[in-house]
């Protein structure tokens, strides 16, 4: 129940994030809908699919669809309050990450897949949203080129999936790993950390020129 | 039997619009009949997956590769009548997204989806294969900053889905939402109808500067 | 057996054509992995969405994976090297394709589908996770338009078909498909064979102008 309210906040929190993607296109009121319900909730859709969870959760639940809309039309008709929330955002986008990585886990778990490939699909489920969300607007997706985000994610499942091998009660292993995924994220934002990348000059050119 | 001969029609002119946008890339005949294949079928192929009805229609019912084969292959030698052609194309257009729109509402709610996701099911089937032929083309697609369209599908199919819950045979309620979506999207073109967009400067100058 | 384990070669060659793209778009240590992992496993992922075996393979056979990663890391450290390989880089994808095209042909098979449509699964196996990683780098697929590709694959698919109605070998039909999808692809490269195009200056003019 707690879980449900929860994942509902992540889905508007990712929501928003879609919707302004869609304000900076300067899409329609309809595109800016879709891009809503794209990025709040095709972690979870992709997630079902590869389980073979159908239709996935986000398709037979309204919530889903309802809490989309609203963060949709609240972004189209208060842009600006949104950019000046960009602190806050970033605060419920980790906590939405979190949520998304823990559940997910759980869910694939649930659906008997192995360990390693419980955790890469709860980071899936924090982070897919987002991908298609890029993909749709023609950029290539953030989490590709960006810090510490889906490594949180990862670590956030890892949690949950250790906890079940150690016979953790699951409801402990859960929120420990939420709360960790959402601290290495916070921590990343504010310390700037971020990952090696193949910085170099000879990949650029051939690029370039 | 009806619906399935104007539903391969809906295929043929959606293929056609998927070979247009490879022709214009200078695509090869092969990345054309792609192209034409995915625009034709993917919204089906994406409604199948979602609903969990595996293999999709597209994949096990022969005629619609055959279609979209076809639509690729007449594209490809003749261009240039095509241009010529695109008021007929508009139409056809037209008509194959109210004819997508009410089959695939149908199709969702037999295998049990609640009314308003058969809605929006509906409204995927229709503008599904445009969207991912957009995405193979590296374009923002076009359903998302363009008039009336994705909603002239939602509005056919809330007639089906209003149709079955006041009993109304199928059959009318079926072809009413199809002749309504086709009206609406014609008006759209006609009038020049669009919705309204977050047209502000501000977020365009974040975007261009 | 013979056969896993060739396409874990194949699935090492494509996980490192997805870690040089993205090694080429400067991207962090982790989306490089990303899209090795998806260029190895994507076309296999697609196939088992659509026949509806589901988890996919590459989801919970770890070794898919294990593969993906260590191809991914070997490009990121060893980025001037696979650059010198380009041509034994090309033939390893060479037959990375003709493997995925054989035997996503025979297990599309396997799930009943129809002569044509196991063809053209088995095509997509082969093709599949390049065009997802050029999407994820916001890239025309390759494939789309590029020299004889995707038409060896179907070549290659077309031979394990015949084989099947004409009652010859699995074995020998795979392994006779294998090596013409091979062959038909390192003669395109030698010879420089490609698909006609609609090199039409027309086409080009409404684009570019």
């Amino acid at each position: 129940m707690l879980l449900s309210v929860l994942s509902l906040i992540g889905t508007f929190v990712f929501a928003i994030s879609g919707a302004t993607a869609g304000v900076r296109q300067n899409l329609d009121i309809f595109g800016i809908l879709v891009l809503s319900f794209v990025a709040g909730n095709f972690g979870g859709v992709m997630r079902d699919l590869l389980i073979g969870s159908l239709p996935p959760d986000a398709i037979v639940q309204w919530p889903y669809l309802a809490v989309s809309i609203a963060a949709g039309i609240f972004t189209f008709y208060r842009t600006s309050l949104i950019a000046k929330l960009s602190n806050p955002v970033l605060l419920f986008d980790a906590a939405g990450l979190a949520l998304f990585a823990v559940t997910g886990t759980q869910k694939a778990l649930e659906y008997g897949l192995n360990p390693v490939m419980a955790i890469i699909l709860g980071m899936l489920t924090g982070i897919g949203g987002g991908v298609v969300r890029d993909i749709l607007v023609n950029e290539i997706p953030v989490v590709l080129r960006s810090d510490i985000y889906a490594v949180a994610a990862l670590v956030g499942a890892s949690v949950v999936v250790i906890g079940k091998y150690t016979h953790v009660p699951v409801v402990i292993a859960t929120i420990l790993g939420a709360i960790i995924c959402f601290a290495l994220r916070m921590m990343a934002i504010h310390y700037g950390w971020h990952l090696p990348s193949s910085n170099r000059t000879n990949a650029r050119h051939s690029r370039n020129s």
